[in-house]
């Protein structure tokens, strides 16, 4: 199912080489202002063709909000936002050549003959621009209630950025980073990426890497004792993520070589309010936050398309086949993709911010 | 909400010191013939009391089966098991001081002040016991459709078990451990975690670890290529086991420092079937199963209940406090949950294998 | 799928002839004061056995709370309410003939060979018993709100009660109706209704009727435009009770014959509240309360166990063959439906008041 | 929320006089040859501005497919449909002016003073068109099947038309009055309708009425016993219809005085296959499709927008005021209302019909 949400609901559709792709965002109230200019702002850090590390496929991913929105307000009503596709070459892609790495064989295997192959069809991370919208929507309602949300790069190949101070993280660090199409915060450590991006690419090959998102400003007491616990809820959306492998929450695989010593975090009253000396549960406990702030981390794999030879199948044949990937790609999806998980974290904490009681 | 899955559907309830706890699972097909016995053992492997490395609270477990299962057999309605709780201590827990990295504190902002503490009430991982159970159930229905499951303890403290082979993992290898009330395919890695653990008891304190699951026979084209990936459902459910602080698929962290010439699985036809000389995406790829061997991970955290003395907050007179987790509590919940990750699996592949198409 | 809900969630369970019946109850807010014994009170008017116009099944129908429910409070997590059944006679029911009007068949279709067919199994009115208990805590939560829910039976057979009043109906006749073991408004109708019971029951036949619910106390603006109206909802519940086939709100039918300046509900303010002079639209508009008592019938139609001689299939043979059903049942299930209906009416008020905003 | 469906799922979006509206229509599998004229052909039976019986405001009513269509087969993917608003004329609208029988107060309750009041903004019955579009996609899908839909006017005022005949009702009796414009079995009795219409035109009027739909072709055994009964997931779509006040299955309303000897159909084996005799349960047992064509009814309201003078209030100063609806309004909906009806169950019997087992 095409659906998110239990408080606002999100629908996307479309797909990279149809007419256009966009999604619809239900649940907001109305009487919300909503500023474009910012919106736009969020679109194009996402938005490809803008740089040498990223894909050159241009597009503007203008996004024509069709309803919901009046008079630079939301009215309450569903709010469908969609954006044209134009820059398409589809030529590049074969359909018969499964891509290792790709969606190739298990569209084919789920839809059949008829799935759309073209640039990946709705499997593309071209899909992520939908979400980065509604992403860009949910942070001013997110703002206007006084919870802030950030991501970073942490890692791309062997380069390290800083990682958030997961107890004294505030609005203003994640405003700063959250402002960069490149977001790290120590810009030496951004341009080392860079470098092992470039490099990447000469080489015809790709890199992966690590997002960290932080939220503050959350409440205490949002989010479900079980099935419906705060880390389920943010992993089911940033999963959706394409590349997305594996989502850890405050120490996360740390805790493993932890005792319960080191990784309880003691409580403490500070100004009329409860607050813990460390934050190595990310801001949640039993599945439901503490006020803390709430940090996760994301791991994006290296962009499945390169242009080395790779062996495959041709599936119409049933034979071994050898590809060369064409078409334009990302030599590394990171910093683009630690945008769309910053965005995907607005969309989890606007639903986890409207739970009752 | 208490609820979870789509193609089934649990509704989960209790508490840790109330009547009893149970499950509802509705969705399951007729005419499934369940062996009462299998279920019975598989609720022995999670249940407290059994050992010196567990909680000496000693629970029978005994699921009594009340609806949609008449003569052996599913009736296709919904199953309700249920547990009695009667060994429950509850003096040992104190309304007001909350216990550092349990949910004392958020289930008071959730709840107020008539939350259940006793025993952490819903919050308490003892509410394990029924998805054990439904996994059980699933189990049997997986199994008569030919699909496996099994998880082993990958690692607690510093002691690694091998990992599975993530292209040549079989049935074979995961019933065998499977069977396992401490699953590890090396035993003399086991002892040495289990002495981890008495080495943890013996200083009042606790141990992580990491739990690895895998599954064969899936058929490919499952799940959904955005929201309803394989991650995502996968994850949601098992971020409802407490303690999960960190859920990876296939090479998992591993990505962040691959290059997409290693990350990629390429592929080649065998017996006219298609698959793939490596497995990095852990059987998934776009959201959706390819085929080979699904495998995950999950990061367990420290027991939190620990006796040594801790500080923290007496919510009540909203001042800080000192306090010595009482009550009777399990050094290391790695063996133990692995054993309800396993079951979860059961019960998230069940539902990604009913999609339809 | 065994789930009714938005904002508080249901799960039911049981059959007829089974170990017991039950329903899990999640989304309650913490800290509600449930009086036990009015819950006891609602489950005695739609118990089994209390006359001579309802089956001779004589039920306890005792709801056992296992979870969410401590020191006479909610704790805000999932309350499951469990009723054993004790007075099951199964020899009554032949597997293979087919009681017109019955589920028997559809059974047959939808779960095999394996469904319980003892006592029509999940298919049993008997089933409603769980929802009372659900509609009895719900109206406890509705009534501190302000909320107050009534039914009575409009029409058995040829006698009717008079209706509400669908504009000035208030709390105070609400709840003296809905005291009712048989919920009449006018007595003298209610004896005349009996009256047509008995001679259909010496008949060895059934009769059908309808029953009135209103809802006063409902804030305006609860319900959504379009799939979420409160009359979806509503009507969505209400049909999940076995036996009705019709369901209509305000004028309801009498629309068809209705114009335009007759059919409209003019507004006025009145006291500074927006009031409308008519109430044809029963409370409702565009999907959405409006502050007006919500009005709405349900028909039930006439029991189909009948003791008469009926054609049918011995669906084991596929031939044809007669039926006369035995088994202890209602000459008419109309007084103890109103009951149910009341107390579905209950939740899904519930469900409605927790929408956001 | 804006979503409907189980197995397939619906999102839809839009105001009256808003850039466009649409719907977003997942769960339909890849490979289905869709026809778009027919799908265009149904888009204009419900089109306003066709005739002095609708509305003047003429609208193309062209639906626009972005996503999940290419090369004139589904894909398997999300289906987004979108249509341009084009012929608004938005002054006729008063904000402060509450309509009597719209939704403009309730509007204001739920979504405050930023609501799109225009045009009756999402309450719109323009809003229909993407629920028409859906459906007539359903629709192909179906007929593959084998299923067929139908619906005809069965009475506007006073004039009704003759019913279906609930037995022997066929594919072709649907296919025949569903192709109309003004759908009746008895072209002169659409006649005196049409009569009727004008009449209450030409006073300023407007009159309701009843539509009537049949299915026949559905396999027994689908639906459920409780929460998903086919009249519950039915009705709850068809209430999404605005000016939809009673639904009503088989002899609906006339259960009320039917004795079950009567009421119950009473089956028969013909040609292997099992059937009943009379029809009166509309098809559907305990919730569950038994094979028979399936049968209900919905009533429609007369427009309450109407060129009369009415009482009304003047939200802005809270004021008792008075109000001539302006606008293009049309005298009757029960036409237009019959082919969105016919379409809905398209939708809703396509969702049914992919209830596994």
């Amino acid at each position: 199912m095409n659906n998110w949400g239990r408080n606002i609901r999100l629908s996307i559709f479309g797909e990279s080489h149809g007419q256009g792709i966009g999604i619809v965002i239900d649940g907001l109230p109305g009487g919300i202002k909503l500023d474009v200019e910012k919106i736009e702002a969020e679109m194009e850090r996402r938005a490809p063709g803008r740089s040498n590390i990223s894909t050159s496929r241009s597009e503007a991913d203008k996004v024509e909000i069709l309803s919901g929105f009046v008079g630079g307000m939301t009215t309450g009503t569903p709010i469908a936002g969609i954006i044209r596709n134009t820059n398409t070459i589809s030529k590049h892609y074969e359909k018969d050549l499964l891509r290792p790495g790709h969606a190739d064989y298990t569209a084919y295997m789920k839809y059949g003959e008829h799935r759309d192959y073209r640039g990946g069809g709705h499997f593309s991370a071209r899909i992520t621009a939908p979400l980065v919208f509604a992403g860009a929507v949910a942070k001013q309602v997110l703002n206007a209630e006084g919870v802030s949300v950030g991501a970073h790069i942490l890692k791309i190949a062997d380069v390290e950025d800083e990682p958030f101070d997961p107890v004294n993280i505030g609005e203003k660090e994640l405003s700063e980073v959250s402002k960069k199409s490149f977001p790290v915060i120590d810009d030496k450590k951004g341009e080392l990426m860079k470098q092992r991006i470039l490099t990447a690419k000469s080489e015809l090959n790709s890199v992966g890497g690590i997002a960290e998102c932080a939220v503050v400003g959350m409440p205490a007491g949002k989010g479900e004792p079980f099935f419906g616990s705060v880390e389920s809820r943010v992993s089911s959306l940033i999963y959706s993520v394409p590349a997305v492998k594996a989502v850890m929450f405050g120490a996360g695989c740390g805790f493993a070589g932890m005792t319960g010593k080191d990784a309880n975090d003691e409580f403490y009253v500070s100004g009329g309010k409860i607050k813990t000396y460390t934050n190595n549960n990310g801001g949640i406990n039993g599945g439901i936050t503490n006020g803390m702030p709430i940090i996760f981390r994301a791991v994006l794999k290296p962009t499945p398309s390169i242009a080395q030879k790779q062996r495959t199948v041709n599936i119409a044949k049933m034979e071994n086949a050898e590809i060369e990937v064409r078409g334009r790609h990302d030599p590394c999806i990171v910093h683009r993709g630690t945008v769309v998980i910053e965005n995907a974290a607005n969309i989890a904490m606007l639903d986890l911010l409207y739970d009752k009681f």
